[in-house]
């Protein structure tokens, strides 16, 4: 396991919980937050593709960040997403969350054109780069193919470490592929740079070879069983405790996550208000829930006790 | 055909002209627009994806619209880009687009997740709609698969369709496939739903076969060529004009297409500020840009002098 990464260990991909007219519900939103630090996460990956990010305006994430500093969670802790199709965006985002005493951020690339060369987007980060003028808040690439239909390639992550040694200083990758977040460890965290993997069932793999951790969307749940795989990552224990983060992903995945995830919160919290999510996505039906519930029971998983 | 649409004809996806710090140049789009409607255009499909629209935020896409018809560019010409993949942008948007006296706006689905249900893209059209709170301003649906990642099925456009009868009121197919247009015009076009190619090479099928036109990139250089396919499309003489565009349509795909056509005007006007544009894309180099005025020396197309 990395040492000293500054997000190292396990981090939730945050939900974001809403209100009846699906406006951010930020007192909701610090109490889940409070919850997750108080039961396993190191970090949260405030505003990432499981939290809606790019559901929500410029003004509503903006908000979101500040308002969950301001109620008291410490902003040290958190990655928010700031990634955005407009430099512009990127910039703004990126310094509405230093502002608000973040460390680092996530930054998915320029994700509405496909098939941009390389060189495209090495001239977008250094744009943002540039804009921003500082390497106090460093800036982390989220490589997510499947959803951003944008990758990250390793020559171009390359070229952006030997450009801005300072300021990019690691990676998520949501990809599933575990040669390619070994081959980013391998060629990258001697430098420095902190390799995430973003899918639960690679966590014991990246601490034992040499990666920071995790950023994932079962986190929101599983994040105690994740500490137990990050305080025992060097003992025979923690393949037990890996085998529950795997199926626990595997469950929340068998109608799409983040309204599974929502769906276990509403049911957890007792409060139906936790299954609000913005379009494109969708509730899950009663029945749908219930096959979620009766999946979720089968993995080992105990929730720790509802804020 | 279709007769009384209400973008009919030839609409130029217009190009974004940008200042040296890539912020948006408004005088010379204006200059633009003028000199494209003045040649051949009957409307102008503002902030698409030659547009740069997503790369821009929101408060600039405001700025351009607001700017556009400020300067004396009608508005019942100009159909914007006002998709998003918020709710709240997409609907904030399309009230200024409203306010500013737009007739109808051009909406991409919320392009960020993929592989999204018709229900959940049903879902987040219905909220539009209801929180726009008019029938004022129409909604044409912007299918566009190789950029979006998002299509938007028939039956999605039926139920629309069923459901908001006097908003959603057409789609833009830049899919390049053939028969979806046709499918879309022989299910829906009898109810007065217009449909556009966003292709070249189609405006002649289409004009016959009951669409209502196109909206195009290199409408940008060649819409006095498309003004004559509307005007002759019940003779041969259009077959001529056809070939034209097709051939336009070509040459200005040999690189990415953006950058050809800012190329192009840069060379036409005599402007080099012409070929800024925004990462991710890039602009060509000298040699790329010599092959691609090579490339449109043999089209055919003499452009209508510079304004």
């Amino acid at each position: 396991m990395m040492k000293n990464a500054l997000f190292g260990g396990v981090n939730a991909a945050i939900l974001t919980p809403q209100k009846d007219d699906l406006s951010p519900n930020i007192p909701m939103l610090v109490r889940h937050a409070q919850w997750l630090l108080a039961n396993g996460c190191d970090g949260l990956g405030l505003l990432g593709t499981t939290g809606e990010a790019n559901s929500f305006s410029l003004s509503e994430r903006t908000a979101i960040i500040e308002g969950v500093v301001a109620a008291g969670v410490p902003a040290a802790k958190l990655m928010p997403g700031t990634g955005a199709c407009a430099i512009t965006d990127a910039v703004d985002l990126t310094r509405k969350a230093a502002e608000a005493g973040c460390r680092g951020v996530l930054m998915l690339p320029p994700f509405y054109y496909k098939g941009v060369s390389d060189d495209g987007l090495f001239a977008f980060f250094s744009e943002v780069v540039q804009r921003l003028g500082t390497d106090k808040t460093k800036i982390y690439l989220y490589h997510f193919p499947q959803q951003s239909a944008v990758p990250f390639s390793l020559a171009l992550i390359e070229r952006l470490l030997k450009a801005y040694p300072t300021v990019i200083k690691g990676v998520k990758d949501s990809s599933a592929q575990w040669a390619n977040m070994k081959a980013m460890i391998d060629a990258f965290a001697r430098d420095g740079f902190e390799v995430y993997s973003g899918s639960d069932e690679f966590v014991l793999d990246i601490l034992k070879s040499g990666g920071a951790g995790c950023i994932t969307a079962a986190s929101n749940i599983n994040s105690s069983v994740g500490a137990k795989v990050v305080q025992t990552w060097t003992t025979p224990e923690a393949e037990g405790w890996q085998k529950i983060l795997t199926a626990t992903r595997k469950a929340t995945t068998i109608f799409p996550p983040i309204s599974c995830l929502k769906a276990i919160m509403a049911h957890h919290t007792g409060t139906p208000s936790w299954t609000n999510l913005r379009p494109p996505h969708t509730r899950l039906s009663a029945e749908q829930t219930q096959k979620l519930l009766a999946a979720l029971g089968e993995t080992g998983l105990t929730l720790p006790k509802a804020a």
